[in-house]
């Protein structure tokens, strides 16, 4: 396999606590045309309903990533060596409005998208999906959604605004962006407002399963499920609170009883062989976090992401 | 069913940061006249033989506690639906003496008891098991005790002391409160200072099942072991130093090797059908936490803990 | 002088740990007609263009308000004996939306001033400066105004949009509610984008005090300058950040070189005799704090400003 | 001069970080009659009315004072050579049991004192201050007292109870253990609960000078202070909440507005030439301190006063 | 069975957060000839290539092994009773050559082995294991490696140099002080350089199981795979990062995905039986810690160590 | 006067917390022939002989300088119009070798010298001064230096090695690289091993001023001893240690008693119109910062010191 341009710098070479922190250490290149799979930061989290933080997840993963090693010894796979992989830097988002935010966003990654390239976006709250989603769907028809979270995100408002990290996955079903057939959601658990929150997924066909679930049933069974999803474009929506509190503390709305890193891990890899064509990674809060483990584990996560994206070559 | 009086501020409708923080939004109702379950603080750690700071829990597990939500879809039950549940406030104690705290705090369990309120104390330190104790005595004969902990609780004393967070259940059971054949310690772990340590437990007739003897054997046979308590009154004190160090960190004498909150969950709720007539949660000490998980962790257990003496109904 | 009805708890008689926070250990009126000066949270940190996180500084304001006493030695006053103080709550306020916010913190401090009470507003961001002023300006007029800051919060715009924690000033003028020449700046340090950035303060006539203009002429010579603003409505506008970074870590926007709180203090004492009609304290930032000692310094100096506002009578 | 017996391991033959950390890196030297001067932990916080904590002081100021050097150059002095000093241990203490400590404390001084040996306590809180000045009274008459503190320590109970770190020179004056007509608070301020919390030391005729006081005046003014009491034994009792909560956050009632540890080192170096005959630093509470820089300073306190005790040779 | 000399401190007696912090609250006996087993420091971590901060790890276990009580229930074990185990102290290392720090650390076990003393290390870094090896190599021959780590460190080189703590079994191997098939690592798991990172292990025999491995296989079987290192020799070298990062978040490259606490400790006591000669443990790294959740795992891993030791007689 | 190339992003169009954190969100530029001044990192922090962590000390300067705006009000220049200023990114070093990385950072200063590029070099531990004067005395003969620091830095040996960031002007005086009569050591101040320390100093006829001549003497005294060194080129090494602890919590060696930052500030903006032609910034180490205000404090001196080796021009 030839070798591509953008390479990690080498901690056997240079140590990994020097150099302008970039996303596993790779060249920074805003340039589309150059790139076949993006990480690009979305530091936007105004659509956050409890606590603020989430805008500095991208500073923070890009740090913790100097730890990631190109070589995944489970999968057998180099994904630098397989794609042009890069820093896309960040999508520049205005805090001050959710509305500009989402323009901006969806404008972003149309260009991505637009040159071809799969982009990982890195978050920021849980609402950049929406716009993010808005332009796949201009792009891949039909799109399955796989979204991991402990919440189903499919509140209809907050204090009675309509975009916020609580609600984008129904506008983006209300807005037709995805088929709600075609969406699974994975770990949710936890209190609700009532009964009735459900009454939405189920009415329209979304497959949730939650975290009681998968510890039932065993994770190859949830594996099992997501073949369904094989051969058709795939997103990858992951919401880092689907993970327990004690493995992932830095996040907006914690929600104890979930997956170990382990389990996740396991669970993410269960996914190798599906066509996605993007993914994002939200909810990291970096002031909540403790010991940067929640920005360990999303890089590593970031990493098991690239690796699906590479393996379905 | 009807709608109850006090009912937690909605988060939907006021955000979760906003507000004077009280256990689950729930409002301030200091007359015991007006409530069927009780949430009182009492934070009281002068009992404690290493790192103080319990004393602090019911201030950081209130504010931590605007993250519930109030149906719990497992159990499918609104607790605040079916009972008058709401902050009562903390008892008053003096940390300065603990004859005087325990004083004090029996006087404040027993006025809720008088009018048939069931109280769960939020700690404050494992001694301030021994006042309440006292008080149920007093009203509830025989009286069964689910006791969750890392440590039993039953050495004889501490610096030559009788009172600590370290003897309240031998003290308990001298005092004829309780009778040990009807009380189980569930997840002891951890090194003793010799095989005499489990003398007085075993003498009396005390049930212990070691987190060991959990995982061996598996939390449906620790829940099959429960069922032996239904239809007396039962009470649950609840040591969050049962659960491992890196889901509460936040406590006074960490124990390795625990259950996981997950686990934790899972027997709590095999506990339903027992007729709790009062419970405590105690031992969280915000000083020694991090991210604040211990305290997310405990108001979670305690809406647990409303859901079982509210599904009894 | 007769006792006011509303008086802090007493923490010779029950701890300072004990009970749930309210500011200064108060009770929580929130009756505009029982009050002569409201303590009011206003949780809103939409308008903050770093880091994020004032949402949370009355919540914690509140807890360390825990340590306040009554009494004002060196200006031998008790404010709570002089008028009706209390814990009004929160303003609940829209995370989502800041022209919703607004619109709910104009029509919230509105309701007080039609009361006759006199708000002191514990941010959130300096932003809700604008909704503030314009229910003040309504009711008095001409309104002189103080404004302790590192920076100016007169800039036009960030990212394009009019309204944030930069902007409230140039706002408020513009919008007519203050007259410039009545309005005093204190505490200006730090870079700034360029030597325009004093235009709009000199072409408007607003007075300002750097930090070195504070230290090179001395503190008396400041409060000298605070003289003329006697005898005419006086509004306090505080941002925590004037003060140096090593005595209010926690906030957004931190600037170096600051006085220390024993300065700000002397600063503030030195206000005495004016007719305050209203205060805020914004920016504090409790996830950027150590040790608490910003929230700490901010419940100080809301002691401050209630005496300030009980002497002038 | 002879060399003495005990010296601080050399930090340029062996790191800092190397060890089992003793104060200042000295011997533990357990023996009342191998020493001049001991310095000794009292990890007793039993008394603390607020946030406990100081218990864990002399274990974190041992850790911190290894930075410390042995030659002062200001006061051309190194106190191991001039003396023999030693680290003596922890007192070992109750914390279930304030009169049961406050034996136990007295007893272990008095055994140093019966020896020739002047103590340099570490506490642990205010409180302890009575059981060891009741072990000096005993031996030294007329005792003078020097007390560095932003309270004064003389309310008259708390809770009830009399005994706490709010109220031992109250005690101790009624107690007849020392003379308050010799006796300089210095370092008060902030509020109180009333006009009459002043009344106790003006009555008894103690003399106080507020942190306003120091400020106004300037620290040679204070140092002038100090002279009356040269050629009497004198014994220094110095709460680190004196200091601002920005140099000495670690404690557990801060208070704003102090002077700065500069200005208290100057302060300190003024008490040289009164005959120390013992000395004490307490209120250091680890849990609530930032970057250590609270016990860091506290470990730098105790070298001058080693520097006080040795240069009055 | 007799009582040996050297005994915790009695936490039932002296309260543990008392007293200068040895391992264990043991005595300090730095005379080899008095000791069975050595608790001892080698705070190096000069060989470490990302985050520096193991040079703290002995001080910080120390603190946290204050919790440590000395009975195994379920080893049935006081390993002080059956041995002479103290605290050696720390031996001096040099921070500013690895070479000069290697030499003394071979020099101070050697010493200890002269004497027939069984050292436990506490580090430190990982790269302290090659002149330990190279003194037990010395005394014991053949010699087998039971390795716990996440990582191989059979790396060649980093930056050029040859030693570190990515590197000291590849020269272990290389200077012929263990037999490659007489060791086995455990625990390996993350991401590598490539799949040339396992030619060294293959080509020399060395035994691995991955994190994998451990979870598809159980871990009896992993305890099975332990027992043909009965009867001869073993030494037992741990890196705390084998563990995961929730569990044990203070080390210098943490991997997500590990073991927990308890499952680690199941793996430990699988031990029992072998012949163990010394151990070590290194790689925490408590600035990089919360709570200190990973030195109190440490100190009771040592504790699990010290019951390995003693149950083999 | 026209406009230069790299200019930091603007904060009013693009938010703060965006983007690759550079040194003052320039871009990076690592080609020297682009360049007037170079910020540069050197992450090594093997000199230190106490407590590591500089080595991040440019990661997280970084990240602090994007508060900092362009224009200085007080100096009234804005360094980015009259030079070309980028990020030049870090310099590779060799954490496991002293020796390597001082050769590393020689050639890499050298090769900026060459190109005409002043350095602005952030370390890293004090240690590096050494090669980069090594380099800067090639060019510039004769040199003078301004040095703010605790300590003198011309201790001999460290556990008998020469190399270290506490012997790195001892060593530069040996080499003949500065002359001492050319040297200024200015902020000194805290316990040393003898008099015998300012031996060295005194023979060699380095001038120093302690932290107490400053404020006895003050400010102004002390800016017009600045003055010998106009005309002649300058370095300029800063040690953040020289700043109080209160102010600059994050460094390896903290000494109490020292100036704050509106102090310091002062007597950085005093150096003005002395010619530099490089300057160092060292011994920020982040894991002991709190609240990162330290490293906002050394992204503010940075700042100054650009602007100082502007206003020259």
């Amino acid at each position: 396999m030839k070798q591509q341009r953008f390479q990690p710098t080498d901690a056997l070479v240079s140590p990994r606590f020097a150099g302008i922190p970039t996303f596993m250490r790779l060249p920074h290149v805003p340039d589309p045309r150059e790139l076949d799979i993006a990480l690009v930061g979305v530091p936007f989290d105004g659509g956050t309903t409890y606590r603020a933080g989430a805008r500095l997840g991208p500073r923070h993963i890009r740090v913790q990533s100097a730890l990631i090693r190109p070589y995944h010894p489970n999968l057998r796979i180099n994904p630098f060596e397989r794609y042009r992989i890069a820093d896309y830097g960040d999508i520049s988002v205005n805090p001050l409005s959710i509305e500009d935010s989402f323009r901006r966003i969806e404008v972003a990654i149309d260009e991505l998208l637009v040159h071809g390239v799969r982009p990982i976006s890195v978050g920021g709250d849980h609402s950049i999906a929406l716009p993010i989603l808005r332009a796949m769907a201009r792009r891949h028809q039909p799109l399955s959604v796989i979204h991991f979270d402990a919440h189903s995100d499919t509140w209809d408002e907050y204090f009675g605004s309509k975009y916020s990290h609580g609600t984008p996955f129904r506008r983006a079903i209300e807005e037709g962006l995805i088929d709600p057939t075609r969406m699974l959601q994975v770990g949710l658990r936890g209190q609700v407002y009532g009964e009735e929150d459900f009454e939405f997924a189920r009415s329209k066909g979304i497959e949730f399963l939650s975290t009681e679930d998968i510890f039932e049933r065993g994770i190859p069974w949830v594996i099992e499920r997501f073949q369904r999803f094989r051969g058709t474009p795939c997103y990858l929506t992951f919401d880092i609170d689907v993970v327990d509190p004690a493995f992932a503390p830095g996040t907006g709305t914690p929600q104890i009883g979930g997956p170990s890193s382990r389990e996740i891990v396991a669970l993410v890899r269960g996914l190798q062989g599906l066509p996605f064509v993007g993914a994002d990674l939200v909810e990291v809060s970096p002031p909540y976090d403790s010991a940067e483990i929640t920005s360990l584990l999303a890089a590593n996560l970031l990493f098991e992401f690239l690796c699906l994206m590479s393996c379905d070559a």
